[in-house]
């Protein structure tokens, strides 16, 4: 290789090769119609957002919960002690968020469980910043005001409003949501804890009968937890027989701890689950049950009621749709790991991108080191991610939106499409992120790996969230069941839910988009058209969704149901990712198109063409399968990504910085110019 | 979707219909001739490898350092006392590892820098099970014995030897390496402390110009530490000018702390680099010099020497030379980088695939739970894991082989080969090693999450193995490099090192092999024949390289070098990443081969189809971009992948027996069954 820049007359021969190139290739080669701007400058491509402002930016974002959120960063700056240390134990992590969320409460004057039912929009912001202080600090909240608190408006009746609801926002009822059992994690419909009702005494009488059956991974059961809400089978005394009619799963009110002198109550057991990989500001605990009376009033009755005589009543017809409709309610605590797992995104391709625009490494020989987000390996692993966190924060704003909506008119439609919808983005979402936080530290290099810059705290604590809430794994295994029951119904002319609404669209029309012409497209005009991208998203999804129909079809005959799922269950896997990609697509289109600003929808117009061109990119072996682009496009989309990332590094400082999360509350990045070494020392403790 | 398993009629009817299937498609379509192995049965496969002797295989992998591994093992076992708890803090985990060393050093007889220097690959087996106990501990001493010891024995001369390789040896010296400083990480030829010549006193001096210069994560350091091996400019007196004359980046002996009483010597500033994501076993610290004198005699001289009178003599002729032959030395902390990785691999693989053996979730209606290594997913995030876990093995195990050639016989084209590979090992190793970490702790669920099972311990220690000794990116960028040397070399016609041999061969034959009757050949004998799997490995990856000489060359008539080296980066990593990904299906190939025992030879056979069609797979877009496999023979690779997983996951048992690990060791998989509360109940101390 030759060494030396360009020299004017060097550049002049390239630009009449390029030209060339322009005219053989003609303009459906993957480079726009202009030589020039077919390898655009370093400075045209930073020129082209140089008036993006983040205020504008930061409005379309945030809007109204801007306030909000600051008003939390606000608190804990004026409270350093507070404030969670670099390094902490178990033991005084647990302490610490339980002060934590007392202060929030107690002096901020926060109010969680009353916004949880009347403002979920703006709780989930609040939870948002709230996490980016501390994670184990809001899942600590979320155990106490959306599982327990939740559990109690959401599956009992006015009684225990009235009898919990202000206990519980005013923390005089720590309580736990006791669902999850030793030997059943995902398949919640197996619990074993039993609720059995005596009608002498009109109490329910709470057993754990197995080893297995010990409640497990009960968050605030270890220290702080006085009350839980508790999983059983409910079984109830039988006329015709002496063995007790199991009417399903059931949710029950149990004292654990004295409200007196918080003494473990008798019957019940309370182990430590012990330190985790993350979150030990979260008391994690073991419940078991040893014939553990409480009042027949403790059953959470709003979808199932036990008379004083033993006679059970229900407005829904079976135990699978009493089951149904149970989980249902707890939909919410999904939603905000979704949204809580963007806010993490945020924050680490805060703190990535910020460090990678001021760490310099090598250099051209003899002239100054390069900043390290200069480089093309590192601009192709940040910037697609910052393309993704915008992206995942619309698809989560609407989910957030819909999830409102659902509280407010209960309408069946919508409740089917939250339950889908907040279980294939949480999946998505959280699985992103936890990748993302592994590619953020190693791009930091031997600082990122300093404790103090956060990545491996976020890491460790948000790597649960692949995991609690519904296993990844099984979460898109329901979007894959819903997906496949709407393709059905298609098939016999019933109602599609909105957000699969394309799927009849695409079905329909797939096939003409395989045409030579449209395989073949190449230019930037055509791949950053969101008519292409949305329609290559829904294509993928459409065909696996057709092919999965068939070879589920085809091995039911011989397997069975439940084998020929098994036998085709990456295939759904696939079909379900493909899924959330197109809706995530689609509601980032939407949202910059809403955007008034011109600027700012310009660099969220950029940042959604990388967005899509990128998982394109990704999946290109499955275009290819089925030649729904040439070799020729996936080489043009290849090159546009490259550009794309180029494009969006030139105003990636702009766009971190509409996340708004204030330098205080992400500690980084330190430690990087010269002078700024009494920084890092001081945030060491030097 | 139908439900119940299928009826003896129904099963008839399915193989009638596979018959005609199988007659339709011919030999050639991703099945196998006879209907019956077409769709094997569980029975079938799991049969397939039920003669596996765990003993035989785990003959074949450890070989005679088995009983070397066994002895860290029982030295542990016997010292509960010495094992690391599942909580503890910095200056704990600190002060342990110190005591943990010392304790196998004094009592347990162990020599490690004696082994380093005459037995490098028991060396590098001793500290794979030294890391299976504790990575900070495996690391602590690859600082004392691999990185001090190693630089004063492999940079010094007889005089280091005789003056400091016993108190090494006995921990009389504990000593750093502090090459890296704070803003000079991987471009370690920009290293700016000094060590300036004074004729009059026959001694260096070491200064520390600005903050950025302060060496910094140097282990050992803010604890233990009472020397350490300095890299800094050699700064000679010059005749002409007078301005110090610039000799490059040497090595130097500077004591720190006091051999009486531990205190920190003049002129040296010591401060705690702090909290780190993993590793707090090791003191890792930052270093300043003022003035610090210390005696021409501790300047490590085998490449390069100053007289008495300030003249400067070396065996090699210039500055980029010496600092080649400087880092060359250093080579093996690299090496035993990426054998220790695969070490962590092999643990988590265990942990994982013990756990998903027993653990067990949902299953057909009515019918017992099933567990969870059966499901299909489980078995596509397992199985191409514990394949990777052997293809490294062997090729790490070669590795290490050339790198003890290398010191045996100091051969350039081998210390070159070393080079190339210990670069682009490492790298792959740990970057796969690291997500797989991430994927076993989420294939393991809420129990994944208990620290006692250590996926977030070994997650947050490894996590810097993708860093230290040689940035990822930046080791790729070197195999990349040297692979356009070699591809430079050929086309002048020069010698091609053994390892890069098959691109000379590839270059001229691979367009032979995209003929239309190759591209769709689908049948498992095809695919399963090394051949095919080895030529696909090794088309990709000269054409990679044939494209990037030629757009390196277009780019650089235009951008210069560096610019048009960046342009290309994405391209080239990819390259590098595909080269070595050949290298470890070569080096797998050869070992099965070796294999004496039929039945092991057979199973390891069976795991080396599956990496290769996996990664295939994984990489299809490549292979359908260049038209190198037709659509058909994607889905025939996909289909070859399932059912090898399958018939891996048969086996799985013996093969995770043969990387011998003791369950103590491991701690898991714990708390899985029924009768297991116990168990698991102690792990936890309750």
């Amino acid at each position: 290789m030759e060494s030396g820049r360009a020299s004017a007359g060097a550049m002049e021969a390239a630009l009449n090769r390029l030209q060339k190139l322009a005219l053989h290739l003609g303009s459906e080669a993957g480079f726009e119609s202009s030589p020039l701007s077919a390898e655009p400058t370093a400075a045209r491509l930073s020129e082209k957002h140089s008036q993006l402002r983040v205020e504008k930016l930061q409005a379309f974002l945030a809007g109204s919960y801007k306030v909000d959120k600051e008003r939390i960063y606000a608190f804990f700056q004026n409270h350093p002690e507070l404030q969670t240390p670099v390094e902490i134990s178990k033991v005084e992590h647990r302490e610490l968020a339980y002060k934590q969320m007392k202060a929030l409460v107690q002096e901020g004057g926060l109010k969680p469980l009353t916004l949880l039912m009347t403002d979920p929009a703006k709780y989930y912001n609040v939870f948002e910043a709230i996490g980016t202080v501390d994670l184990s600090l809001s899942i600590k909240m979320g155990v106490q005001y959306s599982l327990w608190g939740g559990s109690v408006v959401n599956l009992g009746t006015q009684k225990h409003k009235d009898k919990y609801a202000v206990a519980i926002e005013t923390l005089e009822a720590p309580g736990c949501f006791a669902m999850t059992e030793l030997h059943h994690g995902s398949n919640v419909q197996g619990v074993q804890t039993t609720a059995t009702y005596d009608i002498a005494r009109q109490e329910f009488v709470i057993n754990t009968p197995n080893e297995g059956a010990t409640k497990w991974w009960i968050g605030n059961a270890a220290c702080h937890g006085k009350f839980a809400t508790v999983f059983a089978r409910l079984k109830l005394p039988s006329a015709k027989s002496h063995i007790d009619e199991d009417m399903g799963v059931h949710a029950f009110i149990v004292p654990i701890r004295s409200l007196e002198d918080h003494k473990v109550l008798p019957g019940v057991e309370i182990r430590d689950c012990g330190y985790k990989v993350g979150l030990n500001g979260v008391d994690n605990g073991a419940l078991r049950f040893r014939n553990v009376r409480i009042p027949r009033e403790n059953l959470l009755n709003r979808f199932g009621d036990v008379a004083p005589d033993g006679t059970y009543s229900s407005p829904l017809p079976s135990a699978s749709k009493r089951f149904a409709a149970t989980l249902g309610e707890l939909v919410g605590g999904r939603v905000g790991l979704a949204y809580g797992s963007v806010a993490v995104l945020k924050a680490a391709s805060t703190i990535a991108i910020r460090y990678s625009s001021v760490r310099q490494q090598f250099g051209p020989p003899g002239e100054p080191e390069i900043a390290i987000l200069d480089y093309q390996s590192q601009q192709l692993k940040l910037m697609p991610m910052l393309a993704s966190s915008y992206a995942f924060y619309f698809a989560a704003d609407y989910l957030v939106k819909r999830y409102a909506e659902m509280k407010m008119t209960h309408d069946e439609a919508i409740v089917a499409d939250v339950h889908a919808l907040s279980a294939g983005l949480k999946a998505h979402i959280t699985a992103y992120t936890a990748k993302s936080l592994s590619v953020c530290r190693e791009a930091c290099g031997g600082h990122g790996y300093a404790a103090v810059n956060r990545f491996g705290a976020l890491r460790n604590d948000h790597d649960i969230f692949l995991t609690f809430e519904g296993d990844n794994t099984v979460l898109l295994q329901q979007v894959a069941a819903d997906l496949l029951k709407q393709y059905k119904e298609k098939f016999s002319g019933g109602a599609l839910a909105v957000t699969w609404l394309y799927l009849r669209q695409q079905m329909a029309t797939y096939t003409s988009q395989t045409n030579p012409v449209a395989t073949h497209r190449g230019s930037a005009e055509h791949l950053r058209d969101p008519t292409f991208q949305l329609n290559a998203f829904r294509y993928r999804t459409a065909t696996l969704l057709h092919t999965a129909a068939l070879r589920l079809r085809k091995h039911s005959a011989r397997l069975g149901s439940f084998q020929a799922w098994n036998r085709c269950l990456n295939h759904l896997l696939t079909l379900a990712e493909s899924h959330i990609e197109s809706v995530i697509l689609a509601k980032f289109v939407e949202s910059y198109k809403r955007c008034q600003d011109p600027e700012a929808r310009s660099a969220l117009k950029t940042l959604c063409d990388l967005y899509a061109l990128e998982r394109i990119w990704k999946n290109i072996g499955s275009f290819r399968n089925e030649d729904y682009v040439a070799p020729s496009k996936a080489k043009a989309i290849q090159r546009q990504v490259e550009l794309l990332c180029y494009e969006v590094r030139g105003m990636s400082g702009q766009l971190v910085d509409a996340f708004g999360i204030p330098d205080s509350m992400l500690r980084a990045p330190i430690g990087l110019k010269t002078g700024q070494y009494a920084e890092y020392s001081s945030m060491i403790g030097w």
